[in-house]
């Protein structure tokens, strides 16, 4: 289960605010993700608003992914819930969809109680009980609670556990994470600014928001930090930081969805409570992607 | 609606950390609490592990305690969910299986998204669809989300939103919450050692854990508080806050049971990933239950 | 050393934002305070701008103050300092100038050193050397530390330690503390809309910023709520809440001079990097001040 | 004014807790750094304890570290104070005593009032009236306020602001820094487990406390990073890593002095309040020091 590249935590298209999924608008953008050199694809993450899904609108978004990743990529799906006893009922249905590797993230709604001690028995519980192998998710700021390393080197004994997705950006958290891991446990890393200085630290690929839209110049910069080309990749990382802070940190879900409709795919509105993108955010993001365009055509990096 | 009184924000029993809802452990619990002068039940809260059920065993949980509210005792049962289209859904359901009020609490996954406005239209969407009066539900801590005073002042003027439950237990914003909303609009307070001095302030009743454990305490304190004799009520406030910090602050929702099972409730175990409270813990909770106890019986107050 | 009243903590007029302290402007305004039925005075604390001072005007307001307080009223310096050397050297100068109480706020810039142990330590050694009394000083938002209940329970069994001041404006903290230690050790509460809900359960006053600017209306409030009159102590609570909430939360420290002003106080600008309150915020002031002045008037509130 | 190498922030001796500051042991230990690789020294930040020194201590300090820093090696003195007033005097005083630049912290005991505007103008003014060159000085979770890099931006293009110190490890905001300020403004990060991602992504050097007590090993990663000798600069953070942390995070300003101690300087024990490293600390640190230098005695790097 190699996660050495890029994956886009897919955004879930919507026929509007109040409607159910649009599983057509998902396949259009997984066949048009497959055609690039993206490793795979993360459904029903945080920025997929698994949140606001049913759980019968998640098994059939794994099932339209499956339609569209061939069998040489990853297809990676969110399957965390808050008690044991859901997440590994989800996990099973996932893999029961076609899903490669479940990504289950730390509980965090009784954030008090989530001791290393209590977080390892749950993801251990799940590991065991799942057919397909786990990738931990840790994303302290949204899920309230941080998975310590030292819980993670323990995990990482588990046969069924192969990674870490890391979504906090500290790059020195990520270095401890993969100092204090075996050699083959992966640790990819979920913010888009970081993603550089990741690899440098040792961090197999990233999960990042920005390659829903732009999945070229995160495939290229994956691609030069492991040639070693470390001046053109930071360059690269530098043109492509913000963009990739307007569609989390600054413009949320709907910012991504916004820019992912500049760039060609179909990104639709969120779900409410989530609103649409308002007009000059709109603007914003259209001009940072053509601003990153310009820099690859620039740099003649080839696009899909 | 009259909320003016106490009620217990309902544990909710499992046959095992593994298994499915005890529902005859939650009816003999039930019964119980109905012959003491508790107002009503608060089912599928945050200490009700909500967040740890299925949709169909939440469902379960409203109708077996329908069973056992009388229709002159108010039934409340927590709907919240983090898109507007489930919260709606769920609201529907509680209402047709015999709720007599929803408890919305505040959606907090995505944050940074949920400024006063976004809550304000998603507050406003469930009290349009709700057949049944809705009460907001603000607790920053575990939601990750404070609702404005601004923003419940104007949702105080939908004819189907009748309070608010707080339960951040600081008292100046349960006061500003009473001021800024008209005299009909009733604030719930969520945190036992706060509920003498916010019904000072003005609040209507409380929604606090320890009355799962010690119902009559807490009538008991509202009674005389309500009488208007501050100092009886002080003294009992007092004796009541230290079993009220043990089952909330200290032990969680492991602890609130724990608690119950002292005293002749059944508690049980809480779902996983959560851990039953240790022996330790167990001793202490059981200092704390005779501790109050002792007091109870001093001051002659009635048992149930 | 009865602490049973109000106290204003003082606010430090400037010449300028770069210039020195108007120590004339400071007696104008002491004067003024003793003429009201304010308990006494509290120099050097947060909304003093002590932390802005250099040590020798720091003892220029102590003697300036100490002109202006009569013997039966409690002059009130703030000596803490970051190291246990330096607040042991303050309070020994305060105590020289004339001050009665010494308050001594809990150190805070290594924040995560500051155990329950380590702060017993440091205030023992402080109240060990002082030659006056010494009131603790918690307000965790501000410090970055928060004294523990348990430390404080400790620390109330010094001879040299009369009370505490509370900023957090946490009604239960309050009423734990009072819990937890003697009935002559005295809480005053450091947050005027917390103030009637803090004297409910126990609390011996309040040292709050608006009493610069609206003494009578806080001295009328502890005395209302000391007579047992809690509907009207309630009334006024809510009439002085909004004022209150602006001097500090809303506009800072250069808010509360602003409101001085408005009551005819010297209060001028604060001190850089602070900036003066902009022309809104004067407005907005100015009309929180004139309604709460027509509140007193309408319930014959008898003015200074 | 070249910052392109590794700094220690001097930790400051002294005598006992309760005692002077000790200028023999700081005048050993800055001839010993001296005599290696180190770009030249930072006395008076966070970890020197200046928070814990009055002015005088505090110009005593730079006098002596001025007689033993060479010309040619750069000594900078922590100067910010929280008034603008203050910081100002401080920095004419550093100048004097021959400080080559003024290391500058953002004020941060009013912290909502701490906007970007304000403080641009705050640093402005010490820019303006200083006479030596200003490093800024950013580090949030100490000092409560986080420097927008819109400000950072802004404050570069002053003739006098050379530089920025981050302290916060953050990687992908230290990318951000140098991204938005022009080429010859130098970034130096102030956490060393961040040290070879920050060098990746543009930070002209670092300013770690781990080089109080291993210089060599630092000056060792910077020169590795800067030939571009990615494998053996990222083996040697992970081999400093643990040291590091556990000098700031895990054991604070004591466990830093205490591992000095181990390796031959002079550190001795914190000012009170803090307390001395207990026992297994101490041996903690011990191993944790001699894992290093095994590390680097294998990899043959010369020691001073």
């Amino acid at each position: 289960m190699n996660l050495d590249g890029v994956f886009p935590p897919v955004a879930t298209p919507f026929l509007s605010g109040a409607g159910p999924v649009d599983l057509d608008a998902l396949r259009f953008n997984a066949r048009r993700w497959m055609s690039t050199g993206l490793r795979g694809l993360v459904v029903l993450g945080s920025n997929g608003e698994a949140a606001l899904l049913d759980e019968d609108e998640a098994d059939a978004v794994i099932g339209a992914a499956r339609e569209c990743v061939p069998a040489d990529r990853v297809l990676i799906a969110g399957t965390g819930r808050e008690s044991t006893r859901a997440t590994i009922a989800a996990t099973r249905r996932a893999a029961a969809l076609g899903a490669d590797l479940a990504l289950v993230r730390a509980p965090g709604f009784f954030k008090n109680a989530m001791t290393g001690e209590v977080l390892r028995r749950h993801f251990t519980a799940v590991a065991d009980a799942s057919p397909i192998p786990i990738l931990l998710y840790n994303f302290a700021a949204v899920f309230g609670v941080n998975l310590p390393t030292e819980t993670v080197a323990q995990l990482a004994a588990h046969s069924n556990i192969v990674g870490l997705k890391e979504s906090g950006g500290d790059v020195a958290q990520v270095a401890d994470q993969v100092s204090a891991t075996p050699a083959g446990f992966q640790v990819v890393v979920g913010a888009a600014p970081a993603l550089y200085a990741s690899l440098c630290v040792g961090a197999a690929g990233g999960v990042v928001a920005v390659a829903n839209a732009a999945p070229e110049a995160c495939v290229r910069l994956h691609a030069l930090a492991r040639a070693g080309r470390h001046e053109e990749a930071l360059a690269l990382q530098r043109a492509l930081t913000p963009l990739a802070r307007a569609v989390t940190a600054t413009y949320g879900v709907a910012g991504l969805k916004a820019a992912m409709a500049v760039a060609g795919y179909k990104g639709g509105v969120p779900r409410g409570p989530l609103q649409p993108a308002p007009p000059a955010a709109v603007e914003h993001l259209t001009k940072l992607v053509v601003a990153l365009d310009s820099f690859l055509v620039e740099r003649a990096v080839p696009r899909a």
